[in-house]
């Protein structure tokens, strides 16, 4: 069958089988999104929670899954490990023996550091054939029922590949990405971390320490009876998974430590200047903020 | 002239006069909502900045305006001041020697026990046709080409009046907040400074803080290139106005010391299970915050 010239029958998907292990809002869009671009052959899902993946195949977001990872990866061209950071360790060792040398595989963590030292541990060196790799895109929702094929469009993927990462291994993951209407951007790994911590995780943690602060006082109900719109928005990102964000602040705790201790320096020298009524300080602050942060998204 | 056995020459609006000092987001917004609803005669628009005043008659917000506020206030039923919380005083004091006793006046600072200091000061004492009051509404646009007649529809809008205040200027002021479709509650002044404190004015302190650490790094531009979905609803407030921010932590002052004090230390605690690694503790404050803010909101 011919069409424009074109062998039908030959146009091959970029990956005939994929495998993502932790079919959850990340791994479920990025499979969605592969389908809808027509670009992967195959879709196996792999996860612990049964009920999850049964939702994934009744989603059509995965063809089949297995809940043993050394049987999800076998064949596969692509294996996502699209696991919260602490289990990224614990999978990837299971994986080892079962895997081909030509699957290529990646993962979506949002610290990068921890994630080479765990392939470090386990495999003696990081392997040629492994990508490290981020989408920065997510809501505070979780599961493959959060997932949807637009989620990384127009958002940024950054790539860390290592000195040992091969070019065949880097370009394909470049490309899978690239089908999701994501940027595809490469960085250093602790490039990356320092950049995380600044615009994602201390934000997260302030989140969290302001709704817990609020939470423990005795007159919580009162107090957020009265929260207006722009707490909403705030206090989003206090809604994330635990689980996911307990495991990014042990995988990036150099980093987030050293910004945590920065913001709070600025925060002492605010309350140091309204102490003190030093309002030409108090003025330059918000200035300077509001400067940026109008430069920045220009809304 | 009858319809429906009503005599229309005799249906008065609820204020024949109104007079908005300061006509930006908040007042604009008042006036807009109250023509909407047919309650308000002739509305009487005052600030210092004249192109903001045209602009405020082009849009139909006003029907006029003064530079003078003692101008301004002649024969008007209700004065509204809606300055930044520093210029309410020195409003407060021009208006004195012109306003009529039966004027009834309210102010819209997002602080009241300073506003009520401030009228004691100039009034030696509070006069009973002055009800302080707060809508909590805004959005981080200032400006009367930002105000809108719908901004106060569903939120709340805090009253403080005191022993001294008159039922019936206390009232009119109800009617007209409940006429613009929002929620009127009466609050201690006290008690309505430390909620705000807590949900407003420490999580615009967090945002302003946030985005000038940041803005100070030397990696500044490339940090704020990666930020995410998340960092531009948590830092929206930062691009609020300087000015009526300064203004509100330096009335709001002992509130907010105490709301920055308790935040820090918490942060400094989770900080602390960060760096030794204290999982449950860790676990056990994004658990704690993230029930709290579903619970919330039910989103």
């Amino acid at each position: 069958m011919t069409c424009c010239g074109v062998d039908m029958a030959m146009a091959q998907p970029l990956i005939q089988r994929l495998c993502i292990i932790g079919v959850g809002l990340i791994g479920g869009s990025l499979a969605r999104a592969l389908r809808e671009a027509g670009e992967v052959g195959e879709v196996v899902g792999c996860g612990r929670g049964e009920d999850n993946l049964q939702a994934a195949v009744r989603l059509g977001v995965v063809d089949r899954y297995e809940t043993n990872p050394a049987c999800a990866v076998v064949g596969a061209d692509v294996v996502v490990v699209a696991v919260p950071l602490g289990a990224i360790g614990p999978v990837l060792r299971t994986l080892v023996p079962h895997l081909s040398p030509t699957t290529v595989i990646t993962d979506v963590g949002s610290a990068k550091g921890s994630v080479v030292a765990d392939v470090e541990r386990i495999y003696g060196m990081v392997p040629p054939n492994f990508v490290p790799g981020h989408p920065i895109a997510g809501t505070e929702q979780s599961g493959v029922e959060a997932s949807f094929a637009t989620l990384f469009r127009g958002r940024r993927v950054i790539l860390t590949p290592l000195a040992e990462t091969s070019a065949t291994a880097h370009e394909l993951i470049q490309r899978m990405w690239g089908l999701t209407g994501a940027e595809v951007i490469d960085m250093g790994v602790c490039h990356h971390d320092a950049v995380l911590a600044a615009t994602s995780h201390l934000p997260h943690m302030l989140a969290y320490t302001l709704v817990d602060t609020l939470a423990r006082l005795d007159d919580r109900a009162e107090i957020f009876r009265y929260a207006a719109g722009g707490f909403r928005d705030f206090t989003r990102i206090a809604s994330s998974d635990p689980q996911m964000w307990h495991d990014i602040c042990v995988a990036n705790r150099e980093q987030l430590l050293k910004m945590i201790a920065l913001f709070s320096t600025d925060l002492e020298r605010l309350a140091g200047a309204i102490r003190s009524e030093n309002h030409a300080e108090i003025l330059a602050i918000f200035q300077r903020a509001k400067r940026a942060r109008d430069n920045l998204y220009l809304e």
